[in-house]
């Protein structure tokens, strides 16, 4: 069984859905092959009670023009975050405290130390450039060390330390040991700047779709029709100069002219590719790692502390979760909290029972909010790192030395392989509007080398 | 075309064909199914003009007792690397000196520096234990942290930081921003410490194998008959309870009752397992890069720099190679240089033409050893990151968080898969010795797994 088609993206989550859906709009013809048995990758989301809860990503933001445009295009109505009320933090302690805003209330010195600490990412995060972070006088000092060694070097309090600590857990869902300095900065300086990606009002927690992130990927996926093929993981991509077989694992093999791969870098890197591909693109690949991440949600009768005045959206020293949110929508009669379990606790946590791990996020939501939180309606959670598709979340993490070796190789296409999804984005890297901007831009980049010759091959 | 066997071993390198050798020898029955069209791994050599020559792994040395039992088993004899005579150096601006020993002159300020921070280095490598590297009190901070921290932070003098730099690439063919400094006390500790690993008389470099080390390769794989399979990359593995079938990329399928993978992490990670491997094993093979090397082997009419009383060794500061080794065997009438580019250098000239690369490298030899090194018989090279089923050499690199989150994943079996390869050995990991160990222990550990229930099975 073969097919032909002009470009083959492989993948269909946002950004292989972005691509295709900016292909056809070009007319050029495009079949999206996924993996799964859904489309969305790292967006999903599930119905509960009537209520469509998030299993993925499901924040925006300001500055975030293509999901924004993309949710406008689709009929996809951008609520508010719900942020009334006041948030709570909760310390290594145990003891609770009350905040508003983005930063919880430390210690005098503790505080003074964190703003200073702030202060000085966002001056180094300005020296870089998110196009070719690679490149600069300081990228090679930056990108020598671990967010953990600055933070040490550059934080005095222990409870700075730990802050910032916490805020490296839920902005990369990785420990600080695990990241390099310069794609901490790479990262802030692709989006808004630091306050803009922790912040909920006015930053990157702003907003969320009405009906679900995920609903972008199934609308995206209801125009493009039967160009989306379920159920079709990709295992080899070979091309020659007459074009290019990609084959899924049941040997089924579609031809084309170009490719674009949006898959995220980890598992880009498994897809045997026939030439093999450059050294400096496969050792990119045995570099990124994705983060370590479960998503809990939590699904009350209704928002009840809001009514005590709470906004629902908390921070925990503490854990296991690292952070709260509160997650309801607009029109939903149901209250819903989304809860993150990060880096080593996710991965410490992911070798318990499921219903261990119920027992203690509820353990916490108890703690946060009081009694009522002990009895939800309903508890789903998604661990990422289990997902033979995905195999983390948010994004991939560049460890130290691995932007100023092998940066170039993220985007530059492999002869008739070009790279898409939310790590190759050079604004809001790793965030939803990262993923549909790359599947756009790759769209771009790849209809001028569409042939236009199509002759269809049987085999 | 269907296949029953005991045990599948997957990859023909050293730690492979150990493997199998060992099952053999208990009466086990075993296929080695090998990517390429040769054996050897990592390890791999030519004939020029009547000389063997290495290309890959090559050097053995005191306290490797698995490489040098294998050696008198197989009669593949042992002589000492050559080495008498003076060493020479080659500092950044060009400047040229000579050096006996291990370390290289530099200023007295330098030395005393280099020294001490040596001997800090092996002080810390003490407390970490080889077996089980993520335990101790102090094992999340030192994997919190880059090698090249550790040196900016030990040493003061900016000439003892670039030879302790320059050590770094030859130990583990990367930059010290590419390491976990636990990993680096890990390495070191499971060898025989500091100066154990870059000494050559007393050291890890001391010993060679008459007739190339790729002949251990080639002789166990004669010893095993048929049962090497060439040309069989595997891309899927399936385990259920009834037993494995691993499959190659032609389709043809072996049933087993269990497999042992002995392949570097990175490239096991790329293989399709059903089910899927567990999220801390999958998480693992994400973050296991291999070095950057390029091996580089000039043959001469003659050893011309022995009759200057020169050893043939050198170290280089200003490069490309960062060192050079007389690798003559005592019958060859030739004169062997072996060469390595390394880490940064290695990935620059890998963008070059093999052309300018030979340029560049006997400029350097000739600045070393004078006008005679210009004219070569043969120029041999050796790129092993681009080699499909290798790379990058010479082994895998832990960058920081990797060993403290995921550790125990390297070496737990999932089911019926077991691991061996030169990155799970315990004592002397990335090395022959390692490797050789490595195969022999996964035979053992597999050897009681295995059922004896062979009911061929066709389909």
């Amino acid at each position: 069984m073969h097919h032909h088609v002009e470009v083959v993206v492989v993948g269909a989550g946002l950004a292989g859905l972005a691509c295709a859906r900016e292909l056809s709009r070009r007319e050029i013809g495009v079949i999206v092959c996924e993996a799964r048995d859904r489309v969305g990758g790292r967006v999903d989301s599930v119905l509960i009670d009537g209520e469509r809860v998030e299993l993925g990503g499901q924040f925006a933001g300001p500055g975030q023009d293509r999901v924004h445009a993309l949710a406008a295009e689709l009929g996809v109505p951008v609520f508010r975050t719900h942020t009334a009320g006041v948030h709570l933090v909760e310390h290594e302690s145990g003891r609770t405290g009350r905040f508003r805003g983005v930063v919880p209330r430390l210690s005098p010195a503790a505080m003074l130390d964190f703003a200073q600490a702030e202060a000085r990412f966002e001056r180094l995060a300005r020296t870089v450039d998110p196009e070719v972070p690679w490149r600069g006088p300081a990228a090679d000092r930056l990108d020598g060390v671990t967010l953990e060694s600055w933070i040490r070097r550059t934080l005095l309090t222990p409870a700075g330390r730990r802050l910032f600590a916490l805020a490296t857990r839920l902005l990369w869902a990785c420990e600080p040991a695990e990241l390099s300095l310069l794609h901490a900065l790479f990262y802030v300086r692709a989006a808004g700047g630091l306050r803009a990606v922790m912040a909920t009002d006015g930053g990157a927690q702003q907003d969320m779709l009405d009906g679900g992130a995920h609903l972008l990927a199934v609308r995206m996926a209801r125009d493009l029709g039967d160009r989306v093929r379920l159920g079709m993981p990709i295992r080899r991509i070979a091309q020659d100069d007459a074009g290019v077989v990609v084959t899924a694992a049941s040997g089924v093999s579609v031809r084309a002219d170009q490719v674009v791969v949006a898959v995220p870098p980890t598992l880009a890197g498994r897809i045997v590719h026939e030439p093999a591909l450059p050294a400096a693109r496969d050792a990119l690949t045995q570099r990124l790692a994705m983060g370590s991440t479960i998503k809990c949600m939590i699904v009350y009768a209704a928002p009840f502390w809001r009514d005590a005045g709470l906004s629902g959206h908390a921070l925990s020293l503490r854990g296991p979760l690292a952070a709260v949110a509160d997650s309801g929508s607009p029109a939903g009669r149901h209250g819903v909290l989304a809860g993150v379990l990060e880096g080593a606790v996710a991965r410490r946590l992911a070798g318990r029972s499921a219903e261990e791990r119920r027992g203690l996020v509820l353990d916490e939501l108890v703690r946060l909010f009081g009694p009522a939180a002990a009895r939800p309606v309903a508890y789903v959670e998604r661990d990422w790192n289990s997902e033979e598709y995905t195999r983390g979340a948010y994004a991939a993490l560049f460890p130290p030395g691995a932007w100023t070796a092998y940066g170039p190789a993220l985007r530059a296409p492999a002869g008739r392989v070009h790279w898409a999804g939310a790590e190759t984005a050079t604004r809001w890297y790793g965030y939803m509007d990262g993923a549909i901007r790359s599947g756009e831009d790759a769209a771009a980049a790849v209809a001028p080398r569409v042939t236009g010759g199509r002759t269809p091959v049987s085999g």
